[in-house]
């Protein structure tokens, strides 16, 4: 029980020291004074840096598909409804942190994915399932005659993805939300019209 | 003059490691390595690593703000076709790296920004100078007829920026330049059509 333990604490508050400092920024030391386990610990349960962060990673998507999943596949919603639902409240995530932290998906496609292991890869599935569920969004959207037919849902899936990614990036630089708000308005009154 | 060597060696050397592997995932050891530069160099030539960053940023933006004005400057073209022809010629540049070094300073934003310090503001600085350009090119468009009078160009300037980063972000993590494609696309076809 109490390896379990140790194992999700370094998981928990590895994940938020991962995201406030960053994959390379933050120390293996700085990851086992936060979770306050002993210094072996963190070698008993993880094989390798990279093989925490594969974790840390997967963790973190996880809830950015159950927000994705309460959003944009909500069906009691209107589709662009969704889209909207699902692009504020990413906004209000990004600005509880000052907007200083970022997307941790963003922040490992920038830093941990010179190297082509199994961190990259697993990146490039998460963007892909990512792009996938908008796509169904803004094919819901067609459907429901939001969108006109013959609308481009997997580009503009694509589009609206890294373009979400880019504005976090650049209200993380600015610690401003500015970015954000401005993606949201040329998304909804240009790409979506 | 020896000194003076070293010191554009450690600078050119250092930013072609941190490109490839990172700020915090380039060592001085590994910059020292590259330069072929004695131990002491680094400390003899800079007060700190973020010093070091810092140069190293300022160097890169260099190149960009030369590639932006040969392009959304460019009055020898229409504007729209100076905007073309930058988004082209970044598409080019990050293809040529297998797409995986990314953009250097969308990189610096996403891990070396956690701190307040030298380095994020200098981005935030870069950013919006950036930003200004290229609403210089659309208020060009708008001159020419080439984009509706009443055109929000400040706005959509800040989106065409943080959207460029987002989808060069995304082609560091699949390695493919799919993602800065369809952002082309949507951009001549409904952002600025």
């Amino acid at each position: 029980m109490s390896r379990i333990s140790n194992r999700d604490r370094i998981l928990s508050e590895g994940l938020r020291v991962v995201h406030q400092q960053g994959f390379g920024g933050a120390s293996v030391r700085d990851i086992i004074g936060a979770a306050g386990v002993p210094q072996g610990s963190f070698t008993n349960h993880f094989a390798s840096k990279e093989a925490f962060g594969l974790e840390v990673l997967n963790l973190y998507y996880a809830s950015a598909k159950a927000r994705m999943a309460e959003t944009l596949l909500d069906e009691r919603l209107a589709p662009l409804q969704r889209m909207r639902k699902w692009v504020g409240v990413i906004k209000t995530a990004i600005g509880e942190g000052d907007s200083k932290t970022g997307c941790m998906l963003g922040n490992f496609s920038a830093e941990a994915t010179h190297c082509d292991g199994c961190i990259r890869k697993r990146l490039a599935e998460i963007f892909d399932e990512m792009q996938a569920t908008i796509a169904t969004c803004l094919e819901a959207a067609v459907q429901a005659g939001e969108l006109p037919a013959g609308f481009n849902c997997a580009e503009t899936a694509g589009f609206i993805l890294s373009s979400m990614q880019g504005a976090i990036l650049l209200a993380k630089a600015h610690r401003d939300l500015a970015p954000i708000t401005q993606f949201e308005q040329v998304l909804f009154s240009k790409v979506l019209a």
